[in-house]
């Protein structure tokens, strides 16, 4: 199968492609891949552990192994021996020269940026674009996957977002105010009928124009945000204390962490769809709102160390206030890199069984899972592992 | 509804009359209490929230008041008003004189103890007296609970644990090295046909003898030992890393404590059946087991504010070891009343529907749950609510 | 001695008079109190530990004792039985009007005021009844103490600041809004002489003008704001790393607290002040500034037990990266009551002496201590223990 | 001038070397120095950073580059390329067959050894070994610095350890089963007039006869235990709750590590040197001895990445009970390997000032610094910086 990267050089990208191929290489063991745990055997038959690579990307590097390479120098995330025996299947991944349209000024400070719209290229130009480049690289098992930075939140509106003829009318007027990078990657994916998994709390398909877009193409897709790190924790504890009849009074959640994410992300805009992305889940959980506190600040010598700080202040019998520290202490890409590949194996998975439109029984690996209220990892777990044996 | 506590004037048991009278004077509300969770509608029907309460002990005190006061001058753990409302209730609960045969040092050290064995009585009549305190105070709606120190772990013998017959012999032969104050509370229980839960780690009805007499006499049981803190958690986290095929490569788990709790397991053979009922969990979660380290220590300050330190050491994707910490800080009487009163209702609901043996559906409120290997907090939960539901 | 407080009814102010008086009927030790300790030994001499309260203060309340019942309730600091033991003592205690000028949205929140600007008086008619109600309380031993809820900072005005004369020029032009309560209480509390202590980052006595008055009028004075919690914490951890040679490359310093503190301090401008002087004491101890974050939330379930969370990052030999964590769980108003009372005694200990002007050896108590870049707790103390017993 | 270290094979020693040839060449800056610090100024004089370094060991290997390839394997302590450039300087150091005389079962534990007493040497012959080992190597700017696993203790006895005479007679009489490997060194060290540095809580030179030999060969000498970690904070901290007359309850200080190390420690009479040094700090600092609990265990996954949890329950003004966290998460060898450099500098800068015996103003580097109970970590620097300002 293939793999399509929105954000092909960012280091969740780059580190999924050498996890990959170290795999293939028997360099490494699957430590990580949901997708190879023993409630999901079989899943080989329908998207073998056998993946090449592509995508696109905004920040000019010469392949997917110099962009790794900094990212390494800087992380250090695995054993130097595996960043090298990979170096040459990474050095022919090439990405394509994608868009950045309104992706705020976190993007923009990632230094020297080389876009489609930097060439006064039309939305339409620039879907065209996108969509020739898809093309060109995929097959029949091929998905997309976002894993860019965070955008900022798009002002909706229902005349240009609300429906498929409302989308392509704002393409056609080039009302470039309206259209995000990440839902016109999303459309070129769709319009291919490539499956197309959102990694990120950016737009991509969740719109209606696009949602009804993936039904009348019959393409599966799912998102939105990779769930792996603080949030994952959360909607796996928070439980414990409904099953319990305790009352969280309130939970703090403070993430700090550097990399290009990091920076990203300390600009206000951009940080704005993340955080709406990790604050709700708590209400779905409990069905009250606790009190709750969410932010993500830029802390540059963690580089990927993504780290949490969570306080949990609850209530139990005879009205007692008591109290629940964690600390996460991981590497952002290290968690999410697997995902990424156990997303698209399992949209393959989708679309061979002929499924399309959301596939809600991934919300799993989601933060903020589309068209499903469901944010307890125990019962998303469990969701999947039933639609995946229910299917297989 | 009645609840025959042994181990009376504890605070696990003194907190849960208080709290169970302050309820019924809506003083409070049912915070804690998971029996009054949506899921368990209906409940009371076959056991309302209206409790009357009796018990054995060792401690002499006059009264359960006098017992609760100590232990609320040392915790302040609820509102003093909460205290003076429920004191007349309380001073009426006075409970007889039990054992602590075989108890171990820990518990001699509790200090002026009053037994019946300290009257010379063999064990037949030791079993005869708690068994007639029990019938004065029992009706067809009464539950036997042990709240009772830790016991140092009984060394197995086919011939008198092994079956009823050797059970009655060892009781008959006067076999007084071979008992366990807890196996004889539990007998008593079984033979006035009263259904029994376990709170504690000791062994209760946790022989095969037990099991045969709750089978014959047609008694719901369960146990063993509340899972309040540390466990509790643990059991909800770890199945996190195993859905996520992320291995953990060690797991600390330091508890410390003070409290006659605390005093009781700081004797090294008390504190053997506590420690082994807390280890075994993760590896029937994980299927393997990582390297753990589980300590329990006296902190004398801490008094009945359990407070417990985790570490997790895990590895992810391509061989990335990461970390997660965790520090619960919690009042354990707070926490493990209000199961208390959850496991009578349910035993009673259980005696109500005509079941009997180990009620194994109970597990969810167990670290060390009785004939059955889920000790996933979230199954768990999920297998107590079809229970129930699948019954009501 | 007599001490009068600014915020007379806040926490901090009727948790240190319920403390001294109970300290003066022997109720409770004296934890917490620095000026007992043996190397201040002589204090009692010049400061004994019998103290009268009076103050200003802009909430109406009956009396302190109401005030604190208020705070005990939400809070439940110390035993009931002190708070009756002192309750006649705290209800003689009433407190006179005092003025909020430009203390910002964040004190409008606190609920119903009542201030002397109310009544559309001048600053000239304001400043003369908050001296005339400090001198019909204030003998030769008073000190005057600043407790009030954090002011947004000043726009500092050379014309208005910077000179006795343009202080007073203000006053009598009446132009307000270059005035803010804190310093017009302090302008009083010098024309009368009377020592003060400036226990909040407020400006105080910390501009030119009232430094003048102050060593015009011969009057000690020390400042700024109260070293209670992470900072105290952080000011005596960050020299390990100095004296060690290992290279601070980020600390994360994040505060929640509830509470009317926490609430002034949710709002922004008020919230400035505090942010400002937390942050400045890592460079005067590293000499260098590493990146820093230093964040205060409110967090209302928590009331006064202000909770710090801090990560440390530093680097050692090699270039190696480690971590290092804390976490603060402590009652604010237990931390800084105490030190209300040793600030006053040793500003009577220094009038006493003849001094005046900044006390700079009073750094010890100070987050942002006035003329002097020492903020090394240790070198503070020693500093302290120094000029106490060089001069007793 | 030259280092010979005690255990040259092991973690801390190989990476002191690695270190000071990185240092020499340039490839990495001097933090984690403590006597590069500004205010040490001039010690280059003394001791220039340019050493040469031997040593004794008992663990087979060819030379420091194959030791520390092994733990830099294991623990990825530094960058590859430093390891790569100072390879060639390592394999030219090559450790003398060293003792494990009464090193415990722990020693016994590291695998296959190579021993002086292998060779049914006497006590004597062990010692002419060593001694001639040592003289070979060593010129006038030398320091034996021992970096050994820690012994069981020595069951002090007063005729062959209270006097230099008795000592001698111990070797000559062949008493094996009142020596042990770290006294054998550290009379050799001092026989051969070379400074001597513990930096374990073996008991190296800290016996009377040790002592007296160092005053007679006007040898300057150091120890015990080198303070790098949990109890390097503690003593940092301890103090701000001593300076606010806030009263300790409680210290919990829980450390986990691997490597050898740990394994050594894992077994109880090689702990016990350990447990015993760490734990008399606070009642040096506070004056009495709060309850507390000092615990070392085993946890082979963090390898050198030693890990502490401390608590401190501390009580405050008005009796109100308050809590503080820390996490310690460091790299030991990190940490200790600079201190090694140091402690061997400032001790031939006492040599060559003329100064013998115990020099107590290098207490800093050490958690039971002899014969000194100042352990306050400020106060220790404070005497350091004094010490060489007065002397250089």
């Amino acid at each position: 199968m293939k793999i399509w990267l929105i954000g092909a050089y960012g280091i969740v990208s780059t580190t999924a492609m050498a996890g990959q191929k170290a795999i293939e290489k028997e360099l490494i063991d699957k430590t990580g891949l949901v997708s190879e745990l023993p409630q999901f055997e079989g899943i080989d038959k329908y998207a073998p552990l056998k993946i090449d690579f592509g995508g696109h990307e905004i920040r000019p590097k010469s392949n997917a192994y110099e962009a790794l390479l900094e990212h390494w120098e800087a992380n250090k995330h695995f054993d130097k021996e595996i960043l090298e025996a990979v170096r040459e299947d990474l050095e022919k991944i090439v990405a394509r020269k994608g868009t950045a349209i309104n992706c705020g000024e976190g993007v923009r400070a990632l230094g020297k940026l080389e876009t489609l719209e930097d060439e006064n290229k039309t939305l339409g130009e620039i879907v065209d674009q996108l969509s020739k480049d898809m093309k060109s690289f995929a097959d029949d098992e091929t998905v997309v996957i976002n894993t860019a930075s965070t955008e900022p939140m798009i002002k909706y509106e229902e005349k240009y977002h609300g429906s498929l003829d409302g989308f392509e009318k704002m393409i056609e007027e080039d009302k470039k105010e309206y259209a995000s990078a990440s839902m016109l990657y999303a459309y070129a994916a769709l319009k291919n009928r490539l499956p197309y998994g959102n990694f990120t709390p950016s737009v991509g398909t969740n719109i209606p124009a696009l949602k009804e877009l993936a039904i009348e193409n019959k393409v599966p897709h799912a998102g939105n945000d990779g769930k792996t790190g603080e949030t994952l924790v959360k909607t796996t504890l928070a439980p414990m204390f409904a099953y319990r009849n305790l009352e969280v009074v309130g939970w703090m959640s403070y993430n700090i962490l550097g990399d290009l994410d990091g920076l990203v992300l300390s600009f206000k805009e951009n940080k704005e769809s993340k955080v709406v992305s990790k604050d709700k889940v708590l209400e779905k959980i409990f069905g009250y709102s606790p009190y709750s506190i969410t932010q993500i600040e830029y802390f540059p010598s963690l580089v990927d160390n993504k780290t949490a700080f969570d306080f949990v202040h609850f209530k139990g019998f005879m009205g007692k206030l008591m109290k629940f520290y964690f600390i996460w202490d991981a590497i952002d890409a290290i968690v999410a890199a697997p995902l990424v590949i156990d997303i698209a194996r399992f949209l393959i998975f989708a679309k061979k069984k002929g499924m399309y439109g959301v596939i809600k029984e991934l919300g799993f690996f989601f933060k903020s899972p589309m068209d499903t209220d469901e944010v307890n990892t125990h019962k998303q777990f469990e969701i999947l592992v039933n639609w995946f044996q229910r299917n297989r």
